[in-house]
């Protein structure tokens, strides 16, 4: 596995505004704010920029922050003893990702997030999100419900896991992430999905087939 | 499958102020409330008598509230196509049961919820809930870090489908519910954890071995 530490902190007061139009977008589908409290809350946040393949986060890491995603796509997963990977999420602009245990509950990761593609994120750090949601009621507000949102997709997953055949894994995973056939590659889709590579092409010529 | 509709509401405000000690308990664990507050907050909750076997929660219901457990255990399910049950989640007393899905996003329930023991519980309405965060930013606050415990909760039980062997995902459904063993029947756990009556059985003598 490549573990590069290609990490570039963005300093920049400009180039982090330059990268917040999409998490201003997104307090805004749920909230208002002014110029002047989105410039307070932005000061809260790190610009970070990382090449395709390196690691945001690896299990054994302290002080975990949560990271919205501004460009790219990342993957979070676990490793088991025998060395295999275990997708848990995928990111895409617009989400948040983190290993959200570790982050909570302010505790060693012990999870995996790897950058799919080059990515753009905006990271906060635990103490500065509650800082902010003690400040602010409607950032309290917003927070609860993405956290809402997050349990809801959870519990998703964990039926999907229980109730569903593979064939409608697949269909539930194209729900979910509905630009990922083209963008990452097939061997983690079926990982995701928990089938074979062979499988997942079958399934996949089958879809092609329908929607024709 | 038992449907009977026992559902009994208590109107009489003692008898809630009787069922609140545990909410409150659990509240103030993350805030603090004056007896004021805590009054107020309380006329938002209706409190319910449920016997054994009988639903809270039906999959096709509208306007789904949220639920505390005062005494009792509960289970949420969902029953597929062939009419196999799959667990999602027990509730103790301390916890909070729903179809959070149905709950946050105001949608028909696709899920059930069944008393496994005579209950007690305190029910609240979404709109409710959302007035009382609206009203208290303390409130906003104390379910944002229930919610953010559930979403965790929901990492851990996908982490534990994708990575455990049977043996240690009976460990972990020990650790989530330790008083669980002697209190439901041993069929409901064989199937949150996803294994056969007699795979469980056997299991259960390793236990009682490795503890004495």
């Amino acid at each position: 596995m490549l573990r590069a530490s290609t990490t570039q902190t963005v300093k920049s007061g400009n180039k982090i505004g330059q990268m917040s139009l999409l998490l201003r977008k997104q307090f805004e589908s749920i909230i208002s704010l002014t110029d002047q409290e989105f410039d307070y809350i932005l000061t809260h946040f790190s610009a970070k920029k990382l090449k395709k393949n390196s690691y945001l986060l690896e299990a054994g890491q302290h002080n975990v922050s949560k990271f919205f995603v501004n460009k790219g796509i990342l993957k979070s997963y676990y490793i088991d003893k025998s060395g295999k990977e275990h997708i848990l999420q995928f990111a895409e602009p617009d989400w948040w990702i983190t290993d959200y245990k570790a982050f909570f509950n302010e505790t060693e990761a012990t999870i995996y997030v790897d950058c799919i593609t080059d990515c753009e994120l905006l990271s906060i750090t635990k103490e500065n999100l509650e800082k902010l949601a003690r400040k602010f009621h409607k950032l309290e507000h917003f927070f609860r419900i993405k956290s809402n949102a997050g349990y809801v997709a959870s519990q998703e997953r964990i039926l999907s896991m229980l109730k569903l055949t593979a064939t409608e894994r697949f269909d539930h995973f194209l729900d979910q992430y509905p630009n990922f056939m083209q963008k990452i590659p097939k061997y983690l889709i079926a990982s995701y999905i928990g089938v074979s590579r062979e499988m997942l092409s079958r399934m996949t010529k089958n879809v092609t087939n329908r929607t024709q």
